[in-house]
């Protein structure tokens, strides 16, 4: 992609220490690294080009593999009247304190010659910028599902999303963000359950083999399950500060909708039933997911099947002729490279020196920088460094397509790798309520400890140390014990991590 | 693609001809093809997955377009505070009737348990929801351009958009659309016209190569400029009732947000000086135009380019063993064509006739449609019929795969040439008022007449006769006259037309 990020962001580049505030190492990185910006929309941001490549690359594949298992893509309105929202009680209950109201469809200069609101043009049914598009997607089913030929019924979309959010983060948590939603029908039970753990799969997969993050695959308490669903399915990943993200969700949300919207088909017996369904998401968040996940305190690290740009090179020369012969030998190195699907940004802009690039790429997360100076041209090498590791070596030009693709690939396994190891460390199992307190302070990460499996329960452990049950982990191992806060009997550990 | 429109919708494929009712007749093909659906939300559509499709082709192809031209992606945020919109005069003046304002950020629950705006959550500044992006992106850029060495910025952002429309129609005018719209920044006024230029000719050549529609580039009379530009270059479309579309626009937009929103650079000579902008977007009223420029009252024609499906394969068998034969035949077809980039879909759904499905797809616009029976199993040969044409001929297998992909281009070529014949015939001279008037009604088209220049005169016409200047065609023809309405004196003709 072509760089389109101003100079004069990273003017500044030292980033606070994760160490010392782990939250401002993180803001700094998203601004100086040039992924995004605040705007003056309260918790909007503005995402701009080096980001929203990651987006797209993020975009592409998880696009591929939803039609891959089936799926084609349709658009719904933005806006949804206020009277859907409420037709779902669980629903409305979740989503009306988060809701951007439209009221009016113009504005007019008053006597004053001031731009204000025409109360004239006041909706007769106020407008709501959809939170998620469940009723405004069912309320469109009715018509189009009547028999159980028309089933399944597999609609993604890639819209925005707005959530009043009072505070916010960029990325994590923001007003407005970019999703996918999956909206499935289906009509048994059985197949939308099915649906609904199939897509936690792609999930699943994209973070581990793709962002290079592992993640537990689990499913929601009660108190945690998406406004309307009878189950949310989840993604949980963890990250540097040892707090855990949800990363993705994939809702059964049995016939709940149908009822509200009346969606129904004739079945094969030739009897009306209710549809069933799913829905699925993942959103922008994922971005500030892979940011936390990898990074360090000199800036991104960024799993290469993710990263805009693959390989950076940067040429060292004292005078015109050794840059010429640079340029010569790099348009070699670049064609060969690219025609590896490697993408190569070549950095040959004179107002900045080397050693500024250097840190300027480290900052951006390009997962290789190759330099080239004159030493280089009579040993017909280069040097290649890593940014994962900060490993460097002398690599003999022969062959290097080859050798950078296979290195693009052990540093997408060795951040993964890397992340898995934080993970197992940060997983500890705890029997007692003030150990769970004591490693939450201490050492943080996920905690598997036994919980009554009442919402009373759940809740004063969350009051008492903002911790909350992230997941029951799919297929856990069921075992006796006692609830780490009442003693009562459990069957099963669940994990408990503080959030973002 | 997986096909996932409900059967439902087609059961009643015929549409009312295009001499009896266009209007209608387009609203019929739009619903019955299964491209879109009426939504709820006043003035906004539901695009559905064959619809949508055929975006996801407009969107990869244009968005393959801007990057060879050296454009990167962002995302601004949806909403823009209501004194952003104020700061540009013409801009607020051109946009403020037309707006959706977000009051509140939050519903509440009443006493009489009704779901109603909460009073308490009223926004300090109204939000108004993006009818285009100039002013959030111009506030943005003033932090980010700083210097010559930041110029030019060439961002582009796919997104959607909200005008408060009173009339509306599917793809061509709803009150939510998508689209993409790039905002650049320049050192140089010349080198702003020139992108705005440049920007033009890539949608000409969209137009044309991919979607085979011939456009007229031109440049509008100040009283159909962008709000906020110094000019508008557009690309006009004829479609079938002698109506123009405009399917594109490029604004030059001199210094006026840059001015608004106090956006400076230090040039070379380290003076202050304001930037240069463009801004030019296309939606998803291209797909409109594609309807109404090719397709007739069997449904629609889509140009190969930009057809979800190119090809059909039905068989026609009378009995389960031949129905074997065929589909071994068939999966063998099926590879070879996907080996060559042409996407098929294979019917052999057996709870519909070939008649029926034959007429489907000629509604749903699949470019060639492929029977095989079982004569044609004997003859090695299968029945091939185009859709544009409706021409039926017998093909061999032998190098099937290519005899298809040449048709498919034949096909590109000859829609495209229809149009621009249907064009060429519907350009007509006129030099006095009546005969205007009378063409206008008898014929349509574009008309090609002088006009004395003045803003009143333009007014006048379009309301005595529906007609506006759809464009001063670049490269205009200098050309003594006078004024078709004044009899004032005219230094060129200008391109008058109805238009949607």
């Amino acid at each position: 992609m072509t760089e389109q990020t101003p100079n004069k962001e990273i003017t500044n580049k030292a980033l606070t220490p994760r160490k010392q505030d782990y939250s401002q190492w993180y803001n700094d990185l998203v601004i100086k690294s040039g992924l995004a910006d605040y705007s003056p929309v309260r918790g909007c941001m503005i995402i701009k080009p080096y980001g929203f490549a990651i987006w797209e690359k993020i975009q592409q594949t998880l696009d591929k593999m939803f039609k891959d298992t089936g799926h084609v893509n349709a658009y719904f309105p933005l806006f949804i009247p206020k009277s859907f929202l409420a037709r779902e009680a669980a629903h409305v209950e979740g989503f009306a304190k988060e809701c951007a109201v439209v009221t009016h469809y113009r504005l007019k200069v008053d006597e004053h010659k001031n731009l204000v609101v025409d109360p004239e043009a006041k909706l007769e049914e106020e407008l709501i910028v959809r939170p998620t598009s469940e009723t405004i997607i069912w309320n469109a089913y009715r018509d189009w599902i009547k028999s159980y030929r028309d089933l399944p019924l597999l609609i993604n979309q890639w819209a925005n999303i707005v959530r009043w959010e009072m505070r916010t983060r960029l990325f994590l948590r923001t007003t407005e963000f970019l999703w996918q939603e999956g909206h499935t029908a289906h009509a048994t039970k059985e197949e939308a359950i099915g649906e609904a753990v199939k897509m936690l799969n792609v999930y699943s997969d994209f973070a581990e083999k793709w962002m290079g993050v592992p993640v537990i695959k689990g499913v929601k308490t009660a108190s945690e399950r998406f406004a309307g669903a009878d189950d949310t399915y989840c993604i949980e990943a963890l990250v540097q500060d040892g707090k855990a993200i949800q990363a993705g969700t994939s809702h059964f949300l049995g016939q709940n909708f149908a009822k509200a919207f009346d969606v129904t088909f004739t079945n094969k017996e030739n009897k009306l039933e209710h549809v069933w369904a799913t829905s699925w998401g993942v959103t922008t968040r994922l971005i500030g997911t892979l940011i936390m996940a990898h990074s360090d305190d000199n800036g991104l690290i960024l799993p290469p099947k993710l990263a805009p740009i693959h390989v950076v090179i940067v040429p060292i020369a004292r005078n015109e002729e050794q840059m010429k012969m640079i340029d010569e030998k790099v348009s070699v190195i670049k064609k060969d490279l690219e025609a590896k699907n490697i993408s190569v940004k070549y950095d040959n802009d004179d107002k900045q020196k080397p050693g500024w690039k250097f840190a300027e790429y480290e900052l951006k997360g390009v997962p290789v920088r190759i330099a080239i100076g004159p030493r280089d041209l009579e040993n017909n090498s280069v040097e290649v460094a890593r940014r994962d590791t900060k490993e460097k070596a002398t690599y003999s030009l022969t062959d290097l397509a080859n050798k950078i693709d296979h290195l693009l690939s052990q540093i997408q396994d060795n951040i993964y790798q890397k992340a898995i190891d934080f993970r197992e460390e940060n997983i500890t199992r705890v029997d007692s309520y003030d150990e769970f307190k004591r490693v939450l302070d201490e050492k943080g990460g996920f905690i598997s400890a036994h919980w009554d499996g009442t919402a009373e329960t759940e809740a004063r452990i969350k009051e008492e140390t903002k911790a909350t049950i992230r997941c029951i982990p799919l297929n856990n191992v069921q075992e006796e014990g006692k609830c780490i806060l009442t003693g009562k009997q459990s069957k099963e550990r669940v994990l408990f991590a503080r959030a973002y």
